[in-house]
């Protein structure tokens, strides 16, 4: 099971907010149905990465749909095959258990 | 106000769970003040850069203290300073109100 | 045309070197015929996204084939189409001549 | 002995070529008499943490200065104590050493 966080950002869009080209490679981590979580830095998918990779494909290509010239992609692949869980609450609980561990 | 994420991980430490060493991190961000978020990829954190960067620092310096000999970070910084609010809600904010405009 | 950038990183390895294992990466891009360069903090990539995508699929699942149980990869894209020369050479060109310009 | 990659990136720029923001964040290396190099992705640097840090953080700031308002960076850092040579050339010499050696 992976967790992978993606984040794209159109170049030379005139304007400096991007959230319209964000909202529509959301979208397509929507429809795929594998489980996502936005953060204010990106979007972080949970799932095998045979499924994971075609919606990368599609999200990093979305931008040039909406008048984009340049893109530019930046994604992060933890993939871990040790034990059973590894996925997005799992990580955080890992964690947050730890802080809790040593107050 | 810049929005930042950073994660750090280190290298070689036999086994594959570091979140021992993620929740020293986070405890240095708990520390300073700032506000921060934790995702499943990372930590999140808004404020000014020079508040930010000593927080930074401390942070991927921190597993060499738990015993880590090599660590490898990575830092995503988003500063956008032509808008008053430039912060982690609002930038979800931007995106999830596209979303519902397409529907 | 796009240029992409992988890192690709085996966690809890017992050894902090990890070179054998991206070694093992850098064969697979230079057995898919596409141009590449290697940098001391990933490897860099020049071709069409359709050709580049299985090669990094392919490299990020390398390191579970040699003993891995947990990897960390990183890529990032940056993908422009206004012009004809977007590649690895015209990039470092565009900022070098630059740098020649402002003495 | 780190060996740190950073890219810098205005966001809304009305052009999609960078390479005058980036040229103007190189010369801030060139400056610090630190070691470098140019990658099609980004500069790499080597050298002490509290060296490269002030660097960075100058880096950062510096696409503001030539009027864009809104800025992202990533850094990513290679930090590894255990031995004495980590750095830029160290890294691929033990990468190209384990190519030769498989074939």
């Amino acid at each position: 099971m992976a967790v992978v966080e993606i984040s794209v950002a159109p170049l030379g869009t005139a304007q400096p907010g991007v959230s319209e080209f964000v909202a529509g490679c959301v979208e397509i981590v929507a429809r795929s149905g594998l489980s996502y979580q936005l953060t204010p830095m990106g979007t972080v998918i949970e799932g095998d990465l045979d499924q994971i990779f075609p919606v990368l494909r599609e999200m990093v290509e979305h931008p040039f749909g909406q008048g984009a010239v340049r893109v530019s992609s930046l994604i992060k692949i933890d993939d871990r095959r040790d034990e059973q869980r590894h996925d997005m609450a799992g990580k955080i609980d890992a964690v947050t258990s730890k802080l809790n561990a040593d107050r």
